[in-house]
């Protein structure tokens, strides 16, 4: 297909994701709803079908600098997925990506924006199978897999393309500039604009969200000319494999080389990310994952403009309420949704010493806290409806955690094992609560469902240790409950200085730990969590520059 | 005066900006043109007085953390200025400074924007004066330091302010989102997005453009809620602590601190750069100057956004022209203009060693050189001609080159001293022209007026060494003449690989080493010379971030 007609064809999706970046208003392009009506009457079944299909088999891509296979990944639902990726030389895969690069990097705007549309539709009509290829290697229950690491994702990879193909156009491809002298004839020259990528991109996806977290670098280095070459979790291969695939299938179609996208799959004791990290072809890194490697990237990778989501210590303020049962129905959700395994679940919940009011009058300190605990105990009491809820825990580092800290004698709440039909040896585990006991207790990330409820003296404590924490611990989100316009207001003064987005007295369907593409900011790039923020001018607009001739005419 | 009001006094000029750094099409909000008629009758005459009247003085600033003086700025036109600027405390500097900023980082960015537009304006109106403080540190002649000092140096402010206004105006300040839910209830909400600050930037300028260079960084922290503090190069200063004094007269004017600005004035014997580069508080970083301390920032003042200008070998390839005699009198201008001293004036200009085509039949490699040298002398003949376009030699180190290399078997045309009506000391030299033996000889940065004629095997072979000088050494522009179209693509194809902007065939009355505000770009960003581009998105998107808050209503 002509490349202007894909351009064309997804023209209407582009124009509205650009008028939604600029409105924030609510505005998704691929439908959250697994509805038959939606994706089909055999959707589902097919997209499992093609799950299935991968399972214990060779996973295929005619890939360069191919040296045996790779892949260990195992389902939190307890099985072997049993498939082999190749596996690469890092310094001949990224020769050859780098000698075959030029023709994407010369493409017209149109021309990739185009195919990124392409790629992200497609990538669409599969939401199910990703759906279920998410599921199996993060743990995530299968309508949030499906939401998060399907529509929920393409969307955000379309906001990196919404993002980037703004700025790039902001620059036209050709300027006539004329300059008055006086009586003399005018100095009169043509201009030529050239966008031109910086290289090769490196996407290091994470095992809790591989297609969340990495779709945005993924298509904001791809749509602005750059080769991208998306290193997995050794955990969470499949997902990022089926999504390289698309890739290579529409370029290829379209007259590219495939290599253009590329798959470095490894294993945990054979890493490749510092390898491909330090290559001095790579000049774009994205990276989700822990605080060490994020870090280690920026002081060494310093050929490459290095974009990194780090741990963060997420932390809810309870000043007071006019709506007990609605702030504790939507905290226990919080804390339960996918066992607090996001960047966004919160950690520390700050309640003063003194208790809070409420609609109901006073509450205690550990009358706040036993309704929150009891919410939550709820809320999972079905064993069916905790699965749903809560996945499964996708790393052995998370399940060994719930159990160390479980064993203190600070524990409000007791994690308990859930078991699943169907799924007998999945690791599916209720919030674990506990009280702090001193700052040192919590003022680190303790990742996955262990969350802790602090006391503080007051609301002004509770402040100022969060703006203290985010400025030094980093955090995604903030939440606040209070009926004061006062504490808000503080609150919002305490999230611009410390750089974190602020959810005020969530008490209905939305949660601190979501965001909606196009909508919400996803990070702040201020603290230390994140160094950039999904999407935004700044995470698009160093991935190529503006290279211009002129001459007169 | 009401903030607003200074926002819609300069609405025009700022969308005007808009408009032009979009179109890329000729625009300039200050005039070039030094005519009374612009200026004012008596504009020459005051502001040379203005000038004057700060010589052998202290120049007062009411500044925090000042413990005594500093200065000892000496005009390349022979004399000493004796003006003494406050010497500061870096520490109490830096600290008043953070305490104080966050009025101006919560300021709206109309109000910002207003401010930073009102003071362009008044620098404008003072444009003779700068003018003056320009030509007497730098050494540009006069009409060179009024129009790169003043009206360009503006504009290069301006398009900074330009595009982080429309950067940040591209979130809205408040958004409504309304989620369907199907038969229940949308789910509403109601968020707000704060633009927020970096923290404090630092600005370092340097010795040959201390305005043009610092205005971008200075006008692109400041507008985005950034204070700036402004380090000038040790041997000029003059015209940034004017351009401060204004910014400080503005802010105050419309009730903020005027420590939102401030000036660093230090000596060549105790720098401050390096303590202020690693205070904490300061988180954006504008330098222009040699490769070593650039360098130096970009790896040790990790905690801020480090943007910088460094050395860079400039280039020329002539090929063929049907235009021998335009092209000689172009190049004899370019490399005579300010002696050299120009970020952009080309240093290596490589010819084939069996000549050239042009519209007079074939010219041999001697006749090449042997043309540009003659062109560069007569250019020079006229002692007061040449004063006019040489301007002085701005630093011992740049006196000391030309000596050095003047002594060499090697030399096409020797530098002559020019001796200058009024200023007897004064260090006015004329352009040193060299033959390259090796390509050790021409592969560095030799800054002054000092070029190479290097003999290359053929256009290809000046094309392909162009490349690798450009990717390994920097360069911020690139110039080319040739007839065919099929070089010049080729030309056009090195410059994208190398990311450097070229200019093809400048015959006439624009050189390749001036750039245009709102049209040309200055540097790209690419190359080792400079790791950003004036302006451009990238330049400014960094400087704040978004911080957002939502609520249900």
């Amino acid at each position: 297909m002509s490349q202007s007609l894909l351009f064309e064809r997804h023209r209407e999706t582009l124009e509205k994701g650009i008028n939604a970046s600029r409105t924030r208003e609510y505005w998704t392009a691929y439908p959250e709803s697994p509805s038959p009506r939606v994706y089909g009457e055999d959707a589902s079944k097919n997209g499992e079908a093609a799950f299935k299909s991968y399972l214990n088999k060779d996973f295929e891509l005619d890939q360069p600098g191919m040296v045996g296979t790779v892949g260990a990944e195992k389902s939190p639902y307890g099985f072997d997925l049993g498939i082999s990726y190749p596996k690469v030389d890092v310094t001949d895969l990224v020769g050859e990506v780098e000698a075959i690069r030029q023709d994407w990097a010369t493409a017209s705007i149109e021309t990739r924006t185009g195919i990124c549309l392409e790629i992200l539709d497609r990538i669409n009509k599969r939401s199910f199978e990703m759906g279920f290829a998410v599921m199996h290697t993060t743990g995530q229950a299968f309508m949030m897999a499906f939401q998060a690491g399907g529509p929920h994702a393409q969307d955000r990879g379309l906001e990196a393309v919404v993002y980037a193909y703004e700025d790039m156009v902001r620059t036209p491809a050709v300027a006539r500039w004329e300059k008055p002298q006086g009586k003399r004839d005018p100095l009169v020259m043509e201009k030529y604009f050239t966008v031109v990528p910086r290289g090769i991109g490196l996407v290091i996806g994470c095992s809790t969200f591989p297609t969340w977290n990495s779709y945005p670098g993924l298509f904001a280095s791809l749509v602005t000319g750059n080769a991208v070459i998306v290193k997995p979790h050794p955990g969470a291969i499949l997902p990022l494999a089926i999504s390289v695939e698309i890739c290579r299938d529409v370029l290829q179609q379209e007259g590219f080389n495939p290599n253009i996208v590329t798959l470095a799959a490894d294993g945990a004791d054979a890493p490749l990310a510092k390898d491909l990290a330090l290559a001095p072809e790579v000049r774009l890194i994205d990276f989700t994952g822990s605080t060490g490697f994020g870090n280690w990237l920026e002081d060494n990778a310093r050929q490459a403009q290095v974009y990194t989501e780090k741990a963060g210590v997420n932390c809810v303020i309870i000043d007071s309420t006019d709506n007990f049962r609605g702030m504790v129905g939507n905290l226990s959700f919080t804390l339960s949704l996918y066992a607090g395994q996001m960047c966004t679940a919160p950690q520390n919940i700050f309640i003063p010493e003194g208790g809070i009011d409420t609609e109901d009058g006073h509450k205690s300190f550990d009358e706040v806290v036993a309704a929150l605990a009891t919410g939550v105990e709820k809320l999972n009491g079905d064993d069916g409806r905790a699965c749903a809820i809560l996945g499964a825990i996708q790393s052995e580092a998370t399940l060994a955690r719930i159990e160390k800290y479980g064993k203190g004698d600070n524990v409000v709440l007791a994690s308990r094992a859930v078991p699943m039909e169907g799924f007998d040896n999945a690791t599916i585990r209720t919030p674990l609560i506990l009280k702090a006991t001193d700052e040192s207790s919590y003022s680190a990330e303790v990742f996955g469902p262990i969350s802790y409820m602090v006391p503080s003296k007051n609301t002004d404590d509770s402040l100022s240790i969060v703006e203290n924490s985010v400025k030094n611990n980093g955090a995604i989100s903030f939440g606040i409950y209070s009926t004061s316009d006062e504490v808000l207001d503080r609150a919002e003064g305490v999230a611009c200085r410390a750089g974190v987005a602020v959810s005020f007295n969530l008490t209905g369907g939305v949660y601190v730990n979501q965001t909606a593409a196009f909508s919400d900011f996803h990070a702040t790039g201020s603290n230390p969590a994140a160094n950039a923020a999904l999407s935004d001018t700044a995470y698009v607009s160093n991935r190529y520059r503006v290279v211009q001739s002129r001459k007169h005419i």
